[in-house]
């Protein structure tokens, strides 16, 4: 059976762009810290991907650090610095702060003291978009990062990471940018690398293909590729609000990255809608991807209200460039005809 | 000019396996995390790649934990654990370590407290091979894994670290591999992968490179292809020896790794000839490659007992099963002119 995928936020298909550039990177023989030719060659590629990580997302290179994914980013940034953050933060953010800000329905989260806190620029389960306040600390860019315009340097942040694997690159490499200057201490030592704020040698495959996708991602964006990614979503959710009464659209009354949808259907198991999609050719996810065999409410739909049996019935999809409308309209029916069943069953 | 790769001890060159598998892990699209088919499909690669790191290894599976490579493996084994090591060990190690244990100018390590030491298998720079202790809580095996037989389960270790790039896999991918029922508290937080011991969506395409690589490189050492390796080594150490008389062979009384050869020439600089070899086509090192831009003189050398002068002469020739005699023999020829120009101009 043919298989749609509309689980983009989890992770996206490689594209074309980064799969040439890691396959040429493949040829590349030297260690980036080596100094003789090999070893600069390996370092020049890498310096050219950092290039294009720095310009897709409006900062320099040397403020881009590469690390193992946007995990890692998260905990350079954040270890023991006091951060304050929301209910609504991935876990890999919320493991290092006090999640004390408080996050309303529309999942607009507030603010005191920004110095202190992080805020995600979009949020993966729900897509909402916040305004980030002046003097923020940390952002996590990881969902919008390619998906809507931003310039990082414009942002007025000190710390902000992004993934790879997001915007059609490779899966373990991603980086924290940081604002000029900032103090950033290694957690990973005993090597130079990353200008002494990462020791380890570079995945220097991985770091082409992220070069190579931010580029491209970044290209896509410009010529408003999204535009339709919008229609689509929006489509999708219009056929199903035009039969399913009682599903709830998460986030629609705030801004929202273009591609997320997230809807509850109260009384019907998230975990069950994904597997009978599952069985039905359709790969959508029940919240993030990022905690393994877990199966439990989304943590960031009770942060903003929700009760756990809204929250446990709650379905993402998310698209990308590739999702065409036929495919959100055969997923719009099956899902239709799942939920009618449902409900035929509960009488 | 065709160039001559002998820094094998660095990088190595990706293998035609792992090159494969990395292929046809981009066309995997699911994230390892999710419960779907694709999800599903992306776990299948990953848990394949650990079954066969762990059997070249000579360990099982579910003790093997996939990392951005040795460098975050031993943060991950040694940070807070109160663990002594030698200054052979390489930084990545000895930066979470009480430097304080003896070793010789055959660059044997003598331990006290094994359940409290860090003993690296084999020397990167110099070969040189440890007998390892009974009970030994941490060791560096990335520069043995691949080159010389050995089982974990056998060497009665509580942890061991590994990277893919040392034995034809690629660059950034490593593993924490540790005795059953060891703690580990993870360091990356904010994700069940792992086994709760490691957060962050895996580097899936360059984990199935590393698996490829570690079951062709088990496979090319049962064969005997180090045993040719080694021949190569020795012919290069007896050209060099011939006709350089004052040049001292670093730990060629110990056990070595078969690729190994790390020789000194009192007044004239590593840096220097690795400038020279490097005009004249071949890849060679004047120590570990980790320290980017350092140009300092090696502290491994200096802790064997060597002075700064003699550890700053040092060259590091290392080869692989790739490597010919032809190789071989063009690089002592080219050496010993520029040895003999060295010795005209000092007079």
């Amino acid at each position: 059976m043919a298989r749609t995928y509309l689980d983009w936020n989890a992770t996206t298909p490689l594209r074309a762009e980064a799969r040439a550039a890691m396959i040429e990177a493949m040829d590349v023989v030297g260690n980036p810290s080596s100094v003789h030719s090999e070893g600069r060659a390996a370092k020049a590629l890498m310096e050219r991907a950092r290039a294009q990580v720095a310009a897709a997302l409006g900062a320099e290179g040397q403020d881009v650090i590469f690390t193992s994914g946007a995990t890692e980013a998260a905990a350079l940034a954040l270890a023991g610095q006091g951060v304050h953050c929301a209910g609504v933060e991935h876990d890999a953010v919320r493991s290092w702060c006090a999640e004390d800000l408080p996050v309303d329905r529309a999942g607009r989260i507030s603010v005191e003291d920004p110095g202190h806190a992080a805020v995600q620029l979009a949020n993966s389960e729900t897509g909402v978009v916040q305004d980030l306040p002046e003097g923020l600390y940390f952002s996590d860019l990881t969902q919008a990062f390619g998906k809507i315009p931003f310039a990082f340097n414009w942002l007025g942040l000190t710390c902000g990471i992004v993934s790879a694997h997001k915007l059609g690159g490779p899966k373990g490499v991603g980086a924290l940018v940081v604002k000029r200057g900032t103090d950033i201490a290694a957690q990973l030592k005993g090597g130079g690398q990353e200008m002494g704020r990462r020791a380890g040698t570079e995945n220097l495959i991985g770091i082409a293909g992220f070069g190579a996708a931010a580029e491209a991602a970044s290209r896509d964006l410009e010529r408003g590729n999204w535009d339709q990614v919008e229609k689509l979503r929006n489509i999708l959710e219009n056929a199903i609000a035009d039969r399913a009464n009682e599903t709830i659209f998460v986030g629609n009354e705030s801004r929202r990255l273009p591609n997320t949808s997230c809807f509850l259907t109260p009384g019907w198991k998230g975990e069950t809608q994904v597997m009978q999609m599952d069985l039905g050719g359709f790969a959508v996810s029940a919240g993030s991807a990022c905690s393994s065999g877990k199966v439990k409410s989304s943590a960031a739909l009770v942060a903003m209200g929700f009760s756990e049996e809204e929250a446990g019935s709650a379905l993402r999809v998310s698209i990308g460039p590739d999702t065409r409308e036929e495919d959100v309209m055969r997923f719009a029916e099956h899902w239709l005809k799942c939920e009618g069943k449902h409900r035929a069953r509960r009488g």
